[in-house]
């Protein structure tokens, strides 16, 4: 069986992505990090999401993005509220300066160490927030990258594969497809602004991220069943 | 004045590089890496350097490469001693797995919120220990990532740029422009596997990094400041 690393942040996209993952018939190694982010309880979601999609290890790397700050996921600026979903080709303040390059730099490293060549992640070039970091451009040159920074690479030219299977498909079209496998979207956590109340974890219901997953729960015609303010 | 990020380690060829740097008029921030490294004393060499070098910030970003192992440097394998310099060009044991593409990922967070577009690594080309990420079509790769990956980037296009410039130096020649800039060696540090004896740090002078070490201070007819085995 072939190995994969998949980047499991316990939100809706990185959930699904794992399942398509699982269905291409990789045996899946799913990393996520602990990276000072405000909505730090999204990695709840991604252990649960790995054990019921039966991931063969989970691993949560440790890493101190907060040093860098300047952005409102890592820093005390506010998570913006209410924008606009036709404004969201802007680079918001939720942007976390390189954030992708260093998931998949960890990712990279995972895979080498178990003998992987596939590294999928759940970028999304459609109903997406506007990040640089989640163009095909960025994924292609980040997959050059790959092969010629490693060990494995070197020996193996070429075989590095960055795999975006959401990277065209709609919010909708994400959320019927990991119906379709099978993905529990109760299990998974996409606010950047959760409050925890009676051991409750309600979701805004405003931020970008928020607003992207009702928006693609109400296309697809499906109830989300997590809890909103 | 233009601002550059400095990847430093507390060796040899990172203080020299950032001598260079500020040699070249850069304000310089200095970044380096709590990682899990066996020789983590490296850090206090690091921060020396920065000082004496006036370097305007010094941030260590502490990740944990140990989650991954399977490095001499981040596990328990033992550091190879010995080895003929001739065999420098099969990659050892001591190599961690994507350790300057996660390294100048980091760089690039950092370089993204201070505002520089020049990032500079003191990889080496000539007189090295075989690591693929040392490589020049590596840091190539690197560059044009970079101007794909940031928001800057996206705004600046192709303004990222990483500078090697002891990338075609010998260590002899690296020493000699370190000791015309007035860079204190003996704040330095490069053993993988140092010893520490009334509170005196001891290198083995056995491993890859002391062996390149002392033939480069042997090339250049000057006295290596560091005590040894």
């Amino acid at each position: 069986m072939k190995k994969a690393i998949i980047l499991l942040s316990g939100g809706l996209d990185s959930a699904t992505t794992l399942a398509i993952a699982k269905n291409s018939k990789f045996e899946t190694y799913a990393l996520s990090f602990s990276y000072g982010q405000r909505h730090e309880i999204e990695l709840e979601s991604a252990k649960k999401i790995a054990r019921q999609l039966q991931a063969k290890e989970h691993k949560i790397a440790k890493i101190d993005l907060r040093i860098f700050g300047n952005s409102a996921l890592t820093s005390e600026i506010e998570v913006p509220k209410d924008r606009d979903i036709s404004d969201f080709k802007k680079i918001p303040v939720t942007y976390v300066p390189a954030r992708n390059t260093i998931f998949l730099s960890y990712a990279l490293a995972y895979a080498e160490v178990v003998g992987a060549f596939d590294i999928f992640i759940g970028v999304n070039a459609i109903d997406y927030s506007g990040y640089p970091d989640c163009r095909p451009e960025f994924i292609e040159a980040f997959a050059k990258l790959a092969n010629l920074a490693t060990a494995v690479g070197v020996e193996n030219h070429g075989r590095f594969k960055i795999h975006t299977p959401l990277l065209k498909m709609s919010k909708e079209e994400i959320i019927n497809k990991g119906v379709e496998l099978g993905v529990d979207y109760s299990q998974t956590h996409s606010c950047y602004d959760p409050i925890v109340k009676e051991n409750q974890i309600i979701s805004c219901g405003n931020c970008d991220s928020c607003k992207l997953r009702l928006d693609g729960f109400k296309a697809a015609k499906i109830k989300d069943p997590l809890k909103y303010l």
